[in-house]
């Protein structure tokens, strides 16, 4: 087993595989139909075999989550 | 209302806050309980008012999602 | 309104808008004149309809500002 | 002289230093009176000798760029 | 096994760890000598009991890493 | 000279550059064999003219290098 630094490693499985030139665009859904959107390289994708309803996690750094509030005449 | 150019804006509610001397993390729960761990500057928090129970969104772009496989003799 | 958790928040106007394949790039000027280069997916500059003459914001995480000095025999 | 791949250099003059315990907070104005904030290690910003008025360039990705547009009931 | 999307996944050793009150910085060495330094939470670290001399690998992204180049008069 | 705050700057040289329409993939290659895969926009691997064999430093910020490490049953 791998343990990594970051904080957010979500399961999930693969919604739908997006292929570009260079970048592939994967949607990962988490239990309960929360959609993650992801780019990685094409390369990646490929050498990882990417491929729909295959399990994954999305792995996101916490310094990486802004955060947005809705306020009155802020 | 304001349209950000991030893929992921994800609506849930703050449920913890930990501040530090220069960071503050911040724990957001998505509907279903999935946790996101943000990590912002401790003047930010201090100017969005965060505290538990509000109602806040997790912004992260795409690319600074990376995705992790498990696999066998990889 | 919306307040982010991102220390920079720039407004300006959109100066030029050049569509790649996969993504956007979008030049904003801000008062004054000066310059700044963002790189967006495709998708979403055309989710937030943007085109020249437009009013806009760039936002820049404190962390992701590195700074350069010159220095001599540095 | 040093070329770099980020596509935002701005040149500025630093404004204010706060330094912490791990981090140091640097806000640059640029020429017209604009404002970035900027945190970096506090070894950088001693190996840098960062003080008030001193020339510093603040140096942004092009993808660590993100674009916010203001909309109606979007 | 885990396969991960980041490019560069290099393996080295522990070299030295700083914990501060957030943040943690850790020197990994590379074979040959080449030293890379990181700054994961405190918590990460704690959970990952990161100790000097252990097996380790420094994860980076492809578009996380920036080039420079000398040039005369550029 | 130039100084930059990012805690890491690599020097080596240029293995292999692949451009793509938006983006150009460089590996660089560090002392001892080690490499490090780049990617930046197509406009700025011209505007440096990087070319195979050029010495050429990897610039990565001591935040963006993330850790892994192998653990039995973590």
């Amino acid at each position: 087993m791998m343990k990594l630094s970051a904080r957010n490693v979500l399961k999930g499985t693969v919604k739908k595989v997006t292929p570009g030139v260079v970048n592939t665009e994967v949607i990962v859904e988490l239990p309960g139909g929360i959609q993650i959107v992801s780019i990685i390289t094409k390369q990646s994708a490929e050498a990882m075999k990417i491929t729909e309803g295959k399990e994954i996690s999305a792995v996101i750094k916490a310094s990486s989550v802004m955060l947005a509030i809705e306020c009155e005449g802020c």
